[in-house]
Order: C-alpha cells, then sequence, then structure tokens
C-alpha cells in the first residue's frame, strides 16, 4: 500500500520526506511567465488593482460603463501602447502586446475584450491596413481613448465566411467618395463591439467596387457619430445587441448604412488604391492574396483568446485545487483525520489532467506568441511564416478555448455549491469566455483550416481546394497562398514501418513512446482521409462537396490530433529546459499524464488500428491512475507555480476558509468529548446493547 | 451517391418522395407527453405565460421579487397543489405533480426550483414528515403561501453528507421546548432557498438529543422571521448567499440559531417522537432506517430536475435544429443554392447524437416518473420499491442534468455569436440549469450511491460496505436497508459465453446486438471491480479505503454504463409502443443512433475486452455517419414532436428570420443581375484575361 504513503495531504509535508522530489515553484514560475515575464508581471500588477475588476451583479448598462472607465485607467497607466509604433509614443512590442494584453482576464474579460476591440482589431487594422498619414491622423485619438471606435468587419448574414461579405463601398469620381451601403438585412455589420453605445468612428469592411469591377474585400475608416451630440451620422443606423451570455461590459451592436459617403482618402490603402480618377492599383496582384494579407492581422485576436483561455484555467486550477487539498466530507464529530476531497482518485482525475493540460496550453501559448512576435516584427515574416502562424493559431486557440469552459465547469462542479457562488467566479468567468469558441474565429471552422493545411502538406492535389465543405472562409484565405513549407509538423512522411510503433507502445511511460503515437496517429488520419478524397478535384462540384462532407468529422478529428501533438510537443520542449531535478521529475510525471490522457482519450483508434495490443491497452488507465497519486503531494506547488495571487484569485474559497471552519468544529467536538457531556450515539448504544436498547415502537396519530 | 437525395433540407419535401417514411409528428407528441400528458398540457399552457417568463436582465433582487411574485400567480392558477392531500385541497397525485412542475423550467428555472423549494421541500417535509395535526396547522398558509418556508438541511460544512449535519436540537424538559443550535460556523444552514429574504419558517434537520442520547437527524418546524416586520426571531440570524452563476431569482442564503427554542410539539414526528418527559419512541427500531426514511422524500428533487433537464435539451435543441435548416455559409451572390448548416456532417454529428440522447433520457424519465408515482401513491411502497427508486433516481439525474449542460453548450455553440445573445436563451438556460448537476445530490455522489447497488447486487459482501471512499452519504443511506430485490437491471447474471457477445457484434445495428453489448459491459465491469475488492471488508478500515479509492474511477464508469443501458432499454421500450411505420422507423434509426453513440463513446472498452474485434469497430463510425444521414430529412418533425410552441422556445432565431434575411439577400443579388448592372469580379475579369488584366502595382508611401 505505497499509495497511502503518497497520499500526504501537503506538499510541503510530503517533500519533506527523504527522496521525495520538490517543485522548485519559482523557477517553474519564471519558465511559465515566459519570454515576456516583466510586461506580465506589469501587467498581473495593474490587473490585480480593485479599480479594473469586474463587480458582480451590475446591470449590463452600469457594467458597460465602468468597463468603458477601466479602458481610460488602462491609457492613463499606458497599458495598452506597446504594439504602436514609437513614433506615436508606442514600442512596437507586437509580442509584448499580446502578453500583457493576456492577463487582463483576471481582472475582466469584458475589459480585456473591449480593450482588444479598440486598440487589437480597430487600432490595429488603422495600423497595419493604413499609410503612415493614416496613422498619423487616428492613431493618437485612438491611443488616448478619444476616438473610440469599432472593427466593423462580421455581418448578421456572415460570421466566418468574411470574403462574402455583402457591405458595398462603391467610388464615385464625380466626388471623389466611397458611397458605403448595407443593401439588406443580413448585410449590417452584427456583434460589433463599441457598435451599441461608444464607437465614434468604425474601421468598416466592404467589398471596394470601383469603375464597376469588385476588387473584394477593403477597410474604410468610417465616422460613426458626431462626438458631441452621440448620435449617429446621417445614413448611418444601428442596434443594441442587447444582453449576452456574458462579456455585458462590452456594447455590442449592429451598424448599417445607407448611402454613407467617406472621403477617397479614408480607404485604408496599404495594400490596394483608388486613384481620384477611380482606378484600382495594388501591390498584390492576386485578389486572393491581397484578401489573405489584409485579414492577416485577425490573427493577433486569436492568439490573445489562446492566451488568455490558458490564464483564465490557471485561475480556476489554483483555486479549486487549494479548496480540494482542505474540503473534507468527513463527519467533523469524529476523531478520525480523514482525506480531503483531492485524495479521492475520481477528484485527482478530474482536476490533475486538466493541470496538466492546462501546462500543456500553457507551454504552446508560449511558442505561438514567439511565432507571432517573429512574424510581426519583420523578423521572420515571409508567407510561409505568415501560412504557418495562421495554422498554429487556428489549430490552438479551438483546445485552450474549449480546454478553458470545460475546466471552468470541472472546477466548478468540484466546489459543488459553493462553486456556484458568483463569489467564487467560475461562473462569471466561464460564462465570459463562453464566446471565446465562436469568435475571431469559430473553433470548429478553424480546426478545418487546420486540417485543409494538413492535407495540402500531404498532398498537393489539395493546395488549391475550393468546394463548399471545408468554409469558404479557409478557402478564401488560402488560395493563392502558395504552401512552400512543409507543415508545423511533417506530416507527409510515414511510419510505414509499424514494427517500430509496436516496439514504441511497449514504452506508454516514455517520451518516445509518447511521441511515436501521437504522431503516427496524426499522419495516419490524415493519409487515411487523403486517400478517401484523391481525385475529389476532378468530380462535378456537388459531388466533390458530397464526398468531402462524407469525411468532415474525420478531417476535424485529425485537426485536433495534430493540435495535440502540437500541445504535447511544446510541454516536451519546454520540459528540457528545467535544470532542477526533483521539478523535472514531477513535471515529466505531468507530462505523462498528458500524453497518456491523450492516448486514452483516443485509445479506441490505438487499438482499432493495431497501434496498441488489447492487454497494453489495458494499462493505460492503470499509469494514469499511478501518475494522479504521484502528482498529489505536489498539486499545491504546481498551482503556485501559476503565480497568480489572491488579487486575481478574489475567490472566497482559495484561502483557507474552509479550513478555518472545520479547525474551528473539530476544536468544539475535541472540547465536548474532553468535557464528557458529549451526547451518545443511538447506533453506538444499539450495538453495544444489541437488542436491548431500542427506543420504543411508536405509531403517531 | 445516394446521400445527396437525402440531404433534402425540408422533412416534409423529403417525405413526400416515393417510399421515404414520415413521422407522425402528434401521435410521437402524445408518446413524449407520457402517462400525465394532460397535466403536461395544463403545466406548458400555463409556462407559455408572459407573466411567468423570465425576464433577462433584471438585478438579482429585482428577479427575486418578480419570482416570488410568480409563485403567487402560481397559486391563483392551481397549478402546486397537486401532490397535497384533498382533504386540503389537493389532488393527491404524486406523479401528476412532478410532471406539471418539470414544465415551468422552461418559463424560468428560478421559478421552478424555488416553487420546488416552497411546496417540493418545505411543503412535502411537512406533509411527509409531520402528522395530520402539523399538516392541518400549517399545510394551507404553506401551500397559499401565506407560509413562504425554507428547507434547512445542507450546511456549509456538510453538502451531501447529511448524516453528518451539526446542527442540534436538544430537549429540555424543564420547558418542553427544543433548543436548537448551530454551534460553530461550518454548521450554519447554507444555499438555502427562501432563507436570505423571503422565508417566515423552515424545516430544519438537526440531531434530536434528548437524554443525552443523539437520535440522529430529525425535521423541526421553526419559526424564522416575524410576518408583519420581516425581522428574524430572537436566536436566529443569517446572511445572504448573494449572486450565484444562475438562479438569481432564489434568494438563497445562510442560517445560525443560538439557542433558538421551539415548542416539542414543532417536531415534525411521524417517525421519531420525544415524550414530555423527552421519552424518545420510534416506530423505526433502525436508526439508519429511520434516517432513510425521513430522507426519502428527497428522491423528489431528484425526480423533477431528471425532467427539467430533459425539458431544456428539448427546448435547446428545437431552436438550434429550426435554425441550423436555415442557416447557410454560402455567398449570397453565387445563384448556387447551397447547403444548409444541417447538412454538414459535424454539425449533424452535434446535434442529432444529442437529439437521440434526449429522446431516451425522455422516455427514461416518464419510466422513473411512474416508478416515483408508484412508490408515492403507495401502490408499491415496499421497501425494495423505495431501494430501487433512489437508485433509478442517481442513475437518471446525472446523466440527464449533464446532458442537458452539454446540450445547450453545444447548441449555443453551434448557432454561433447568435447562440450567445440572450435572446436566442441558450446562455441563460445554461447558466441557470448548471447547479442541476451538484445539488439535490451531487451527480458523482448520486453514481456512487448506484455503484453501491450494483456491487451489493453482485455480492453479498458489499451490502454493508461502510468506509469513506463510497461517500457517507450513500453508506448512512443504504445501511439497514435490505436488498432483497435483484436490482434494477440483473447485473450479478454472467454473459460468460463470449461466443454469444460475438455474435452479437455482427448486427451492431440490431437490438439485440446492443443490448447484449450494453448489458455485458455493465456486468463484466460489476465484476471486475468486485473481484478488485473482494475481501475488503476484512482489511483495517484505512486499507480498505485506499483499495476502494483505487477503484473508484471504474466504479463511477461502472455506475455510469448502467445509467446509460437504463436509457437505451427504456428507448427501446418506448418503441415498442410505436405503432405508425414511419414513426417506427426513423425513431428506430435514433435509437441506433443512440446504441451506437453509446458503443463508440466506450470503443476502447469493447476492444480491449474483446467484444469487438478491430474491424467490426472500424465499422461504428461509419455506420454512425449513415445514420445521421438517415434522420437528416427528419429533424424537423423530430424536434417538433416535443410539442413547445414559440411560447416556450421564445428565441429569436427558432422562428424563420434567417430564411427571410436570407430570401431578401437572394432577391437583391438576382435583381442586381437581371439589372446587368452587378459590378465584375475582379478574380473572374483575371481569369478570363489572363495576366492581361491586373491592378498595377502600387506601393504607398
Amino acid at each position: 500500500m505505497t499509495e497511502v504513503v503518497d497520499r500526504a495531504s501537503s506538499s510541503r509535508e510530503a517533500a519533506a520526506t527523504a527522496a521525495a522530489p520538490v517543485v522548485d515553484v519559482t523557477a517553474l514560475g519564471e519558465l511559465l511567465l515566459g519570454k515576456w515575464a516583466h510586461i506580465r508581471r506589469t501587467a498581473r500588477d495593474l490587473a490585480g488593482r480593485p479599480e479594473v475588476h469586474k463587480i458582480e451583479g451590475l446591470t449590463h448598462s452600469e457594467h458597460r460603463k465602468r468597463v468603458f472607465g477601466q479602458l481610460k485607467y488602462l491609457v492613463e497607466n499606458n497599458a495598452v501602447h506597446r504594439a504602436f509604433p514609437a513614433s506615436l509614443g508606442g514600442s512596437d512590442d507586437h509580442g509584448g502586446n499580446i502578453a500583457g494584453f493576456e492577463e487582463l482576464v483576471t481582472a475582466d474579460p469584458s475589459l480585456q475584450i473591449k480593450a482588444g476591440v479598440q486598440w487589437g482589431l480597430f487600432g490595429s487594422a488603422v495600423m497595419h491596413l493604413g499609410t503612415e498619414e493614416h496613422q498619423d491622423r487616428w492613431l493618437p485619438g485612438i491611443m488616448n481613448l478619444e476616438i473610440p471606435g469599432c472593427f466593423a468587419m462580421t455581418e448578421t448574414g456572415h460570421g466566418s465566411d468574411v470574403a462574402s461579405i455583402a457591405t458595398t463601398a462603391s467610388y464615385d469620381e464625380a466626388t471623389q467618395e466611397f458611397v458605403i451601403n448595407t443593401p439588406f438585412r443580413a448585410a449590417w455589420k452584427d456583434y460589433i463591439g463599441n457598435a451599441a453605445v461608444d464607437g465614434l468612428a468604425a474601421v468598416v469592411f466592404a467589398q471596394l467596387v470601383t469603375r464597376n469591377v469588385n476588387h473584394g474585400v477593403h477597410a474604410f475608416y468610417v465616422q460613426l457619430r458626431d462626438p458631441d451630440t452621440k448620435e449617429f451620422m446621417p445614413g448611418i443606423g444601428g442596434e443594441d445587441d442587447g444582453l449576452k451570455g456574458g462579456l455585458n461590459g462590452i456594447d455590442n451592436g449592429r451598424l448599417h448604412f445607407s448611402d454613407v459617403r467617406v472621403p477617397r482618402t479614408h480607404l485604408l490603402n496599404r495594400y490596394g488604391n483608388v486613384s481620384p480618377e477611380g482606378e484600382y492599383t495594388s501591390p498584390i496582384a492576386s485578389p486572393g492574396r491581397r484578401f489573405f494579407t489584409m485579414l492577416g492581422t485577425l490573427v493577433q485576436g486569436r492568439v490573445s483568446l489562446d492566451g488568455a483561455a490558458v490564464a483564465a484555467s490557471k485561475v480556476a486550477l489554483t483555486t479549486a485545487i487549494r479548496y480540494a487539498t482542505e474540503r473534507r466530507q468527513f463527519n467533523a464529530a469524529s476523531p478520525a483525520d480523514e482525506e480531503v476531497l483531492l485524495d479521492y482518485q475520481r477528484h485527482q482525475r478530474r482536476l490533475f489532467t486538466r493541470l496538466a493540460t492546462t501546462f500543456a496550453t500553457s507551454f504552446a501559448h508560449e511558442q505561438l506568441l514567439e511565432k507571432f512576435d517573429d512574424v510581426f516584427s519583420g523578423r521572420h515574416d515571409t508567407d510561409a511564416d505568415r501560412q504557418d502562424l495562421e495554422t498554429l493559431a487556428a489549430a490552438l486557440k479551438p483546445m485552450s478555448t474549449w480546454h478553458a469552459l470545460d475546466t471552468l465547469q470541472e472546477c466548478r462542479e468540484a466546489c459543488g455549491g459553493a462553486g456556484f457562488l458568483s463569489e467564487n467566479r467560475f461562473a462569471s468567468l466561464r460564462a465570459d469566455l463562453d464566446v471565446y469558441a465562436t469568435f475571431e474565429g469559430d473553433n470548429t471552422v478553424l480546426l478545418q483550416l487546420v486540417a485543409k493545411r494538413l492535407l495540402a502538406d500531404y498532398a498537393k492535389e489539395f493546395r488549391n481546394v475550393d468546394f463548399g465543405v471545408l468554409a469558404r472562409f479557409v478557402v478564401a484565405q488560402a488560395t493563392d497562398v502558395a504552401f512552400h513549407r512543409t507543415g508545423l509538423r511533417q506530416v507527409a512522411q510515414f511510419v510505414a514501418d509499424t514494427g517500430s510503433v509496436q516496439k514504441a507502445a511497449l514504452a506508454l511511460r516514455d517520451e518516445e513512446g509518447q511521441r511515436t503515437l501521437l504522431t503516427d496517429r496524426v499522419q495516419s488520419m490524415v493519409a487515411e482521409i487523403g486517400s478517401a478524397l484523391k481525385g475529389a478535384n476532378k468530380l462535378p462540384q456537388h459531388q466533390a462537396a458530397a464526398l468531402f462532407n462524407q469525411h468532415q468529422d474525420e478531417l476535424i478529428d485529425a485537426a485536433q490530433a495534430h493540435a495535440e501533438l502540437l500541445q504535447w510537443e511544446a510541454f516536451t520542449e519546454a520540459l528540457g529546459k528545467v535544470t532542477d531535478p526533483g521539478t523535472r521529475q514531477v513535471l515529466t510525471w505531468l507530462r505523462d499524464l498528458f500524453g497518456l490522457s491523450l492516448i486514452e482519450k483516443h485509445l479506441s483508434w490505438y487499438l482499432m488500428n493495431g497501434r496498441l495490443s488489447m492487454q497494453r491497452g489495458r494499462t493505460v488507465g492503470a499509469y494514469i491512475n499511478r501518475l494522479l497519486l504521484k502528482i498529489r503531494p505536489h498539486a499545491l506547488d504546481l498551482v503556485d507555480s501559476f503565480g497568480y495571487g489572491p488579487e486575481h484569485l478574489r475567490a472566497a474559497i482559495a484561502f483557507g476558509a474552509e479550513k478555518e471552519r472545520q479547525d474551528e468544529a473539530r476544536s468544539y467536538f475535541q472540547a465536548q468529548r474532553a468535557s464528557g457531556k458529549a451526547p451518545s450515539d443511538e447506533k453506538t448504544l444499539l450495538a453495544s446493547k444489541g437488542k436491548k436498547y431500542s427506543p420504543s415502537s411508536f405509531r403517531p396519530k
């Protein structure tokens, strides 16, 4: 029964015993903070201040006002300018900007997202799509919040399918103006942050038409409201999207345009221009590639949602694991000390598997952020780099956002009724993060983008796939972009040697064994689908579409398998940087737990495809259970390494209140027993006196 | 490509083609309404009225006031008295009462649960635990809401572990009073509905102590507040639990008692009495059995949550499936009509598997409700009946409440940004139903109760299991209850003949094949655990506990497998009642989808244990995909059979708004094309003119 020894309720206690590994919390914390540690620290300091904290129970109009005020607070505290040009008071630091931005989620996700709308989308569009003239003219006001603005891309009729938006901007040579129209209800801009109340201006995406040719989606700077009266400008109208499932500190709304005229120079014309005479010119000849370039800025939203989801998962697990190390199901009247919740196998399963995944998402996010910074800083900014970045973000953002929702829910349930109280924040964070799964790219659509890339890497045939099932968004983004890189993981190569896989399976707990199994699965799935779809591009379009549709589920599964492999590799790579032996040992257990959980999740695949034998398959669960026991003594250290303080957790149950109550109860019963006045128990009397003691039979009238 | 034919976008269209089965929506609707159809209809009529609808965005105090007002509305409309004695104006109809009560969830879950607190818990405790005198004295005021009251059982320190509550009621012979105390903070009553504001009285559960013997948990009627001033009575205090993740129309709170004296006659003494002189008497000699009997009334909460979860799942799927038959990802500018969302394989997977499970939970709930009515009506009310009812409720409530949360979330995501708007209700319903997973018996704890029963049926040895891991709550309820029934499904028998299983596997799509696979899994899992735990009761307690803990995860999995089998059997039994061939065909596909989805979910088990071959395993997914295509034309009919009207759905996207917008967009583009004024597309020009047409290269300054 060695497990009993492992189940010490305090990490420090257990660590004190001989030969047990000890986690270096500080060093691990530093590793998790990553390349932009200093900016994360500054941002966490800011996010810890009461001024920016969410107040639960405000009406949505109160909440909106509060968040707008908090945006000003961010400006005053120099928290939002990092990505902007140094010439305008920024610091041209794209990675650092996102790192700091992500940390705001612990204060209030509404604040994070509204800041994202203002500076990450609206400001960013002016910066990336506009010329220097545009930047000089509008960025100062955007940066200091004199011009709250919108990123008006999505329409009621088109979410993910940006290429098909129906808003038009038609050039009128006579007046040298663009005339903007939303010709029918489905073309209204919808779900637009800042649109319902605060937005004075917007970057409006519309089909640019000049000389009766549609040159595709371009961005226009449009004044929405009169800065004094806050009334809509002529021709512009809108609606409030009203209450939402969360993020109610943001005033999402709809916008419609009827013959709204803006000067020719309001076209953000870095990638496409119209001369006064109406001639269209562009530095990018291919319309598809031009579109892809203009939408490139969107990736930063996905990168930051990925990071914010990781942060929220960490906060939730810290609270839930702390509570689980205190809460007992025991009878306080009993003298024996009994298990805390975290000693139960199921509770460990519920929380530690998610803890392991959270480490994986955290390390994977750091890689994504570095890739993002490489591209946006211009250090490595080829088409291939951009494409890799897009694919990586499209793979990781769905995994981390779904993981955050799952983790917040599991933590909430693991804390029972207390988990449901707003004071412990799980439900509130979950409600706010819900939409992370579908905005800035619907998770299911993004995974199809990843699948498309995997297929393209697998076979040339799929490079220019252009039929319905792989959502048009994917296709539109990818058309004309050459895939001259081999992919984030080389999937075109084959582990044809099933012998080597069988051998690897003998070492499930081995790094190379896990890698082989996970990699093999991605490669085989892609190859299988690729083979099933072979020749699809030669079929009539509707037949090709039907064929693709028959494999859509597998395509998405393959993309997920790929994303999981990326997470596993990121975890393993981070492990390589750990020098302290104790930390390395514990983190290896955690990485193994992550790897084995993935293998368990997809065990039927491994069995059906002969990668694991029946006997080997049966050891996976048992091995996971042993890992849970090994990790148990280090659970508190592991969540401590996340580095979130009381000012970030802000959960009533995260700071010893439960233990205090139990100590009080225990003292009470001890004192009662010591006094000799404790009542006897009827059950005990029955047991000792047998049938002699029994309450008289009694039948109430 | 026969699938293309199957993918007609309208059920009626497809049904019109020769030989295609047609669902008799009315007859299927009647089957789903079940035994208490007339009461469900009356309740749905009531739940459809604006007076009882949730208004989103109210502050929690406004919401509380509104819901309290709605409770009065229920009284005025004779909607709450069905379970109470005919002598007091009720109708002694227990099953009908729950059926009607469940339907309130579509109006506002807060209303449902607050009504449940008042009449299902507080009133029910007075009725079931009190004598006729108590009933006559208090029930009229409870029924007409003159006495809003609490069911004060749960304490901060004890959720599921009711036997260990620390509140005491000590009999004082001198004054013939009970003195009620919550001796420390952990003993405060917590999460108590009606406690923060409205409750004038409470049934307080406390350890009854007389002559210095503790006779265990009993219920006491206690006046909490002065009816005029609404101030707490002397010795009583409390706190507001404040905001919650949902159900904010209910004023949950904490209560504490310091030497609060209540007359001896306030003991609800049906199952235990104290004479004026302090002598304790009871018609039930065994304290464990007495406890179980007194807690028996709690089962009705679980039954009704099960039913409410089913109703919420139906509402969500109706809206999501209707929207998915209208929403297109297509380019409105393109002349070709393209797929609606529901034609995509992944979308079908997401929604139809949950639709199938919803039918299963619905039919299983009907069986549970009939069992409940049998017991509570007294028609079949043996100990064994009660025990079966407890186990059935403990198995089904976790499955249906988790299923509802999963379904609401999937539907919300399947509707994208529109799904997140409160006007479409997914997020709001999900927030309100969140706590259904942990209150009235934590789902994980309930499944352990089921596991205990399965083990007990398997081997006598486990009948009196009494160590920590099977939560004390389970043990406390089960002690002293003889298991003279063989269980809801006979699990002690073995399919030792693996040959028969192999044969059954050849017919996955066959009813008997599915049954054999599902049944075999439950039996084998239970036998395996039972064998692993053999002799545990002879080990020292801490070793036995550790041994049990090593199998906790499997125990819970086995309980879930059992619950899934019950659902499948209920679906199959309901199928047997369908006479219309078309309906029967479609419902058979849906039942097969449910069965095959279960087998796919647990496929690794079937493979590892030699129940399915690798080759057979690989056919499961493909067969599911074929079922999705077969079900597709009937999706609208199937959700229509749920019978919820606009007054229950109340979702903006459920009533054709999307189709209307698309029709408008299509007309616009058609008119534009017809006029010959539609702009050409740069891409098209490029394609036709080759390199000749190209925008000039242009580099903005």
